[in-house]
């Protein structure tokens, strides 16, 4: 069978190395210019592969909204199998892909989206056939993992630690994505789209993110015997779901406190088969290129597990319901009771998340600093 | 599609459950005795599911040697596929019966064997598909687990934990599978055995149970900072595979050591996708049922992972290589020296898997209660 690949960075590339001697042929591969170690197999042209006939799956690994949402339309219409990595352009356009290769009978796989390197999503695609699930989440993003340990570890700053991650190679010259939660935002939303069999449009999904903890956040967080992590959240409710992204403190014993590095941690609830956790590693060339290449290798073989998925039933989001003790700090007006203070934070009562979420915005606009995060289990 | 399930204990009614609705329809169940409950779907004859044209799959969850196995070859015979939650019989048989499946072309699956409701050996054939698995293991074994948190968290000694663990029905009344780790042992080598697509003798698997753990121990752990899991490993080594299940000690930090109640932990690791752990509730009637009404589903799409093992080349089992500290106490002559000790106990330098398997025997024959542990990374 053979493949060809949008895109050669990082993902692309690992994706390329599995691949050899696998059985599928990468023949095509989309890059933006020339690049000679690529030989024949090099195309500037995205026509070279829609018209080639012998090319049965397309894999885009180009990341933002277009053109990689235009070419997975157009490698479906020439019908061609389709599998991603953009978490962005999936969690946008999930349902009119999936609805586009259901009516002409082709498969789309997007594993590498969320959890990098971990089989999170078809394992919850694999559960939800069999069993209902009830909720999910966890730590899905790296880059937050990393920043978040290198603070309670050494104790510096946010500016520090972001720096050190960026030194590594674990955050971007431009880390927004990652520390505003907008990427744990479209992971959440994929994930509670697939365990729920639904669409739910992303940009109604609250997101807290990092920006503004400071060194003596942590420090409070240590006495208080807590880490702080940076999740995504969905629950199935009545009308729908709720879904959210939000910093989290998780105290001893939770496998949350003691994930290290820039490690992923996700995990479902369902009702017979109860609780299930994954973890590993949520990025790289290995891990994600990995999951790239088995995507394709499961479409080659028919035994794709996303080819069960329909998510055609758009639901509303609604975060009202969900409750949460928060820890918040430099909010000029924090229009919720304290239950007791710490340092010049404060814990409050049971808030629901939709609230916690405007007190913060409303703090932002009103030119604070501030910081939420709720307390796990309480 | 209509399927059978042999043995309506805890996991063939689970299964029986999730398969409600589900599209395929269990139209035969076998029983040993009668059941009015089943109505028309009971029969005591296995002849009445093997002479059934109708009925494509055939579900194992009777446990023992025989007459599972022979069920199980009789269904292939008659070509049937096959799916089994018996790990000691699919231990002995792999090669055997994927063999035969093989010829007729034909699937077999067995999730439920290894990890209860983790969907691990699917992930595992998944990932070995498109990768070189170099190593896993972990906590196989729910039983275990819980009475080694009991111990660690009461302070009692072994028989009031294993009592404990029995009154809530986290034991069995004969305990001796999963105390003295033949349990574990046909897990680690059916997993071995996909992660390598090899056979092992299950026989040839080295294994030191916690039947001699004292509270003396647990508290001498405790000193230390570690905690106690019994566990199997599997190491890809040049000539084969070092296979064996013990006791291993896990520091703060380590996932294993906050790992609560019954559950399981299993991590595998891969040259390109890194390290990945899977964790959740390694038995019981919901998680156990769901693996196999996962495996019976995951047939009738065509969409079995398992369906890429072959498993017929048979390998020999070598742990000489593989060296740990162990930590030790109870033998009336220590054949290797003491780095440390800590109350009766000593922590020995690097020794062989085989030489330390080697000692407990010779110290269990020589009338002993001997008790070891290796230090885990270490």
């Amino acid at each position: 069978m053979k493949a060809a690949l949008l895109g050669y960075g990082t993902v692309g590339k690992g994706a390329d190395a599995v691949l050899k001697g696998s059985g599928v042929e990468v023949s095509r591969i989309l890059a933006r210019r020339p690049r000679p170690e690529l030989g024949e197999r090099l195309t500037l042209d995205m026509s070279d592969v829609l018209g080639d006939p012998d090319i049965s799956v397309v894999a885009e690994c180009i990341g933002g909204y277009e053109p990689a949402h235009g070419f997975l339309r157009a490698s479906l219409e020439a019908g061609k199998s389709v599998v991603s990595s953009n978490k962005q352009m999936i969690a946008r356009y999930l349902r009119e892909l999936v609805s586009l290769a259901r009516e002409r009978g082709l498969s789309i796989a997007f594993s590498a989206a969320v959890g990098g390197g971990i089989p999170w999503l078809v394992n919850l695609v694999r559960t939800a056939g069999a069993d209902r699930i009830t909720g999910l989440g966890g730590v899905m993003n790296g880059t937050t993992n990393f920043i978040l340990n290198a603070m309670q570890g050494g104790g510096g700053d946010f500016a520090d630690a972001l720096a050190e991650a960026q030194r590594l190679g674990f955050a971007e010259a431009d880390p927004s994505a990652d520390i505003d939660g907008i990427d744990v935002r479209a992971k959440i939303s994929i994930s509670a789209d697939l365990a729920f069999d639904v669409f739910l449009d992303p940009e109604t999904v609250p997101v807290l993110g990092i920006r503004h903890i400071t060194a003596a956040d942590v420090a409070n967080f240590r006495e208080l015997g807590l880490v702080c992590r940076l999740i995504g959240r969905a629950d199935r409710t009545d009308s729908g779901a709720a879904v959210y992204a939000e910093p989290m403190l998780f105290g001893a014993g939770s496998a949350e406190q003691s994930l290290p590095g820039a490690m992923n941690l996700i995990s479902l609830e369902a009702e017979r088969a109860g609780r299930m956790s994954f973890s590993g590693p949520g990025a790289g060339m290995g891990p994600t290129g990995s999951s790239v290449a088995l995507d394709i290798l499961d479409i080659s073989r028919g035994r794709s597990a996303f080819d069960a998925i329909s998510c055609q039933n758009v639901i509303e989001n609604d975060t009202d319901g969900v409750l949460h003790r928060y820890y918040a700090r430099g909010f000029s007006k924090l229009p919720f009771e304290a239950e007791s203070r710490t340092g010049d934070a404060v814990i409050t009562g049971p808030v629901s998340v939709s609230a916690m979420h405007a007190a913060v915005s409303a703090a932002l606009e009103a030119g604070d600093r501030p910081f939420a995060a709720s307390l796990a289990g309480r």
